[in-house]
């Protein structure tokens, strides 16, 4: 019902009356005034002016699920949403829906997190109504061995949603970081449930650092606010986010991996490029030619020999 | 406390008297007249004789932890068993006890399954009493790709328990089906958690026909009784197949896969036979020449070309 409201304020240019809300969707006038003052205690600005009604000034800046689907027009994307103010961990609470057996594309965010987690244990800070955490639940006819090409997916959808949204150059660093300018403005964390014959479910997790200020990130860390000098608008980019991950993912469906991995090279911060590499605790280093099907990299290190990196962390990129 | 008693009772070889129980035990006389009855009620058979006190009969042929426990003597194998009369599934519900953080070696079993699950999506027939379905919690330290190794692992260490104990020569249909005289007699799945670097548990589960009627199988699998011609001791073979589990998986942890896949090799039933393959709906024939270090299959074809098989089911063997 606050959806509906909300929805027949946000298309009325205008005032809508009380009178005329209540009538659309069929419940009292008192009922209307009630759900008005729910809307504004979830920071929807709404005036209300005697005689002619009640006019949308505002929507809060809020992971709301309405916010969110409002023209969306994804196919399956989002069209279950599970919302909170604080979670431990978007990811455990996406592992629960999946084996729930909810739908492909149900998604998990949260405004803030108690426990968010990165690739291997380690924590993804999450300061509240800063970011995006959010996770997404995929169920794709792949082998385990193949489950980093959705996280390659992934990091091209954000990038391009990045750059689409705030105009900033976005670049990825092999395997989930982010990059505006260098500076890390992103993650992407990929696990999975699955027989060794059969991935039976994906959880894509993202985290995006867009108005949190400089002081209250990790060194080396960055925002998009910082990155472009203003605020960014959350919702929108979790929006075209949602849609460039659809698009990309039936085009994987339809068209397999390969276009997916053109355009990640496009994206790439370390291709071409001299790197320093820790992979089990050995470093390695030589030029990042090129990514492999199932998303290791490929390092060619100055005695020529070729060595394939299945796990590990670029130090330093020349 | 009924551990207690049914051990102090197994080592007695003659009557212990209720006084002799209750003073070591530090229970009443009436307390340990109750827990006797609740032995029996499990199955125990305990004789009571006046004045000389009572005596342990027989064990019942059910999977009590106390049962599988007894003088299993292994490191951390079979230290949490959970054990039912009736489940959905063992694989779903260690599942839970892997998110809950369990330890290694957690067992859980139950004497019928009413969804248990074969690879695939595929039914896993569980009849009450008649056989061994069980889930094993391991964590570890490979990659996603490198889980079907612990297929291989399961399969040597279950076939060689079941040679052991039954004197049935046993072999193994890649990539998880235990054979006896060339039936189908048990089979192995694993599926795990894991993100795309990291593997963070792996449920390995394990059925086998043990003392089930030939009637009561589907059509092509067969039962280690029936192969015998009788009756085999659940509690024995289910105990040597986790030493047998926990000595390999010991062994992979020291020197690695690779001596795990020559005792593979040497239980395979179809290495080295012309094998007809179906993968991924196409079908392959060849010769069945290797495994390699991710457990894939290597075919060689007429033409003379080895084609890898990661996924397959083989459908007759020359």
């Amino acid at each position: 019902m606050l959806e509906k409201i909300i929805n027949l304020l946000r298309k009325e240019k205008g005032y809508l009356s009380g009178e005329e809300i209540s009538e659309r969707l069929g419940i009292s006038r008192a009922g209307v005034w009630k759900q008005i003052e729910n809307l504004r205690s979830l920071g929807y600005e709404i005036e209300a002016f005697p005689h002619r009604g009640y006019r949308l000034v505002s929507a809060p800046d809020r992971l709301l699920p309405e916010e969110i689907s409002w023209e969306l027009g994804t196919e399956f994307m989002g069209r279950n949403i599970f919302s909170f103010e604080t979670l431990d961990s978007t990811m455990d609470f996406a592992y629960e829906l999946g084996i729930k057996k909810f739908p492909e594309g149900t998604i998990v965010c949260s405004e803030t997190q108690k426990k968010g987690r990165g690739r291997l244990g380690r924590n993804w800070f999450s300061p509240k109504y800063k970011g995006l955490y959010f996770s997404i639940l995929l169920r794709p006819k792949i082998l385990p061995q193949e489950a980093s090409q959705l996280t390659i997916l992934s990091a091209v959808a954000v990038s391009t949603a990045i750059k689409e949204i705030t105009a900033l150059e976005c670049l990825i660093k092999w395997p989930n970081d982010i990059l505006v300018n260098g500076e890390k403005v992103g993650g992407i964390l990929t696990e999975m449930q699955a027989e060794i014959d059969a991935v039976r479910f994906v959880i894509i997790g993202i985290g995006i650092n867009v108005n949190t200020e400089k002081r209250n990130l990790p060194p080396q860390a960055s925002s998009l606010k910082e990155e472009k000098g203003e605020k960014v608008s959350r919702i929108e980019l979790f929006k075209g986010i949602l849609q460039k991950i659809e698009k990309y993912y039936l085009l994987f469906q339809d068209k397999g991996f390969s276009p997916i991995l053109q355009e990640w090279k496009r994206h790439s911060s370390i291709l071409g490029h001299q790197i320093k590499i820790i992979a089990h605790s050995k470093t390695i280093e030589g030029e990042a030619i090129d990514l492999d099907s199932q998303g290791a990299l490929l390092v060619r290190k100055d005695s020529g020999f070729i060595e394939k990196v299945l796990v590990g962390d670029v130090i330093k990129v020349y």
